[in-house]
């Protein structure tokens, strides 16, 4: 057995319970704070706590290149991804701000990008490889490629609980990196590029014919992969990151991390984790709904209602950041509220 | 000339567009932030500024009785308008939560509720009227109640400018009152309760059905004011909470301060506000969508794009005040990224 399939912590049930009740008891009509109660009543039950917090939240950026660049699939140059690595890490770039603002860790892991060695503060560089393969021409990663990538998921986990972060936030830098996320969600839903393939990052029209088509090789040439072991198709056409992701994912829920999955690519990875380990789930949140094409599908399969749909499509984890804030009032709600006999208000009618 | 009458400030165009210039420069793909980008615009727009903020919120909670109580058409009784202003200063309310985590000031004013004098450690108690009368069998307010509580809401947003107010939530309290604000927009649409009522701080359906013909009966009585000055429609079955919010959100927009329309209630104030004096509508910011029925006609009208939707349905500006986190990251975000030139990072396609 896979470390990837061992099982999960099991959510605590008598914590979601008294939450629920909790609720009930809070100075406001019943059921009035809707989704703000849903996520605090969640946490409590993942925190095992009556006192669910965020206070200190872990955001790991994964970073990774993509061969199949080399098809003209992005609106951006190669180049960016190791810029923004800077830009992270010298607090310029949206996550960055993101970080300071809910006070959380923002660690960054370059899981293999294209270039010679670099030493940038603040970055962890690992070189899986330099980029993932074209896989409009062979496999994007061979399978000892991934493990090492989920690994660089699961050890980032770890550094987290050992921080002693509240919640987890993964997110991922990599031009080209839809174009990867989108064929590794035809094969988990056995559909053609245009049911899952959108801009990315502001592509034209002509250009997402292109890339669709180039999508649409790589299913051809992987065909094989089809509806077998999700693990291959994430070899055959995932990315580093997201598959350092995907390893993130399941790893919270083993070691009971509630975590925030962001945007098109990260749920692409968590529906891969949550095909390979299905109790991973239940640790998950939901930041937003991204305007990238296909992201609602991908919801829609994890049974997942974000708790933000603002048209962000800006990666970075930059929707589950800004979702933060939700989530940490709705802890605040939760603990600070008066209950009706505190506040001696009348709960029901007389 | 009434004083609400008089003109509104002008937003700075040349703010709106230099904002949206500093947008196009910073390190993320071209709208990318979408909602978050459309926020920052426009409060710099607002704030005539390049560095929009919402450093110091100002939240108001106008309360008031409403006589249409008589009538059996709430989950709760007429007591809890007066507990809750005490919760609210106390601080186990809501929307004493979300003011503590934003560092907002929290204001409340009693326009008049229904019970002996008292004195409330931070509540300025006015006395109006002692509720207001019910509207199924006279107007709910005199000509000169409803003014004297409009001046309330004006009263406020001067208080809140005198302070230094970056931006300004108004919230209501008053048990019965979103059959007062059903009934009001009844008026502004020309429609029957059907289409704009529904079960506020949570009727069961037989209860509904008994405040929709309770909210007919008052419009056939008062069915001189269909299609008259918004004005009179206030007076025949709005409330004192009502008309503050009224008087407040056109303040806001006559002396420049950027405000957040909350949900149901306050949006019929805000669409109220907007008919009396059309140029108060580019003033406002709007929080969230409700779950209270009607609430997306109301926003339709006034052609707003709340930031959030969550199905709270609590009032006490409580929507409004859960955005003012989305709005401040919105603002650090637009003054705290770094540019494509400041990080070095490629701007489009080489």
């Amino acid at each position: 057995m896979n470390w990837w399939q061992e099982p999960c912590q099991n959510p605590s049930i008598e914590a979601k319970q008294q939450a629920a009740n909790h609720q009930l008891q809070l100075t406001k009509p019943t059921g009035s704070l809707s989704e703000l109660e849903n996520v605090a009543v969640q946490l409590a039950s993942l925190q095992n706590t009556d006192q669910p917090n965020i206070d200190f939240p872990w955001i790991t950026i994964f970073a990774g290149d993509h061969g199949v660049m080399e098809e003209n699939i992005s609106a951006y140059p190669q180049a960016v991804t190791r810029q923004m690595l800077q830009n992270f890490t010298t607090g310029g770039a949206c996550i960055s701000v993101i970080a300071r603002e809910y006070q959380a860790k923002l660690q960054v892991i370059d899981c293999g990008s294209v270039g010679e060695a670099y030493e940038y503060a603040g970055v962890e560089r690992y070189c899986i490889a330099a980029g993932t393969a074209n896989f409009t021409k062979t496999v994007a990663l061979t399978e000892s490629q991934c493990i090492e990538a989920m690994n660089l998921g699961r050890k980032s986990v770890e550094d987290a609980i050992a921080a002693g972060a509240s919640i987890y936030v993964a997110g991922e830098m990599g031009i080209g990196n839809t174009c990867s996320a989108s064929a590794v969600a035809c094969f988990l839903f056995n559909e053609p590029a245009e049911k899952l393939t959108g801009v990315g990052t502001g592509i034209r029209a002509e250009q997402l014919a292109h890339k669709k088509q180039v999508i649409d090789q790589a299913l051809a040439l992987h065909q094989d992969y089809v509806g077998q072991d999700v693990f291959k198709a994430l070899c055959a056409v995932g990315g580093l990151e997201i598959a350092a992701m995907v390893g993130a994912y399941i790893r919270c829920a083993q070691l009971g991390l509630a975590m925030v999955v962001d945007g098109f690519i990260s749920t692409v990875s968590a529906l891969v984790a949550v095909r390979l380990n299905p109790a991973v789930r239940e640790w998950m949140l939901f930041g937003h709904q991204s305007a990238e094409y296909g992201h609602q599908l991908l919801l829609q399969a994890l049974e997942a209602k974000p708790l933000l749909k603002l048209n962000l499509r800006l990666g970075e984890g930059s929707g589950a950041g800004a979702a933060l804030g939700l989530i940490r009032l709705a802890c605040r709600l939760h603990n600070n509220m008066a209950t009706f006999a505190q506040a001696a208000v009348i709960g029901e009618k007389v």
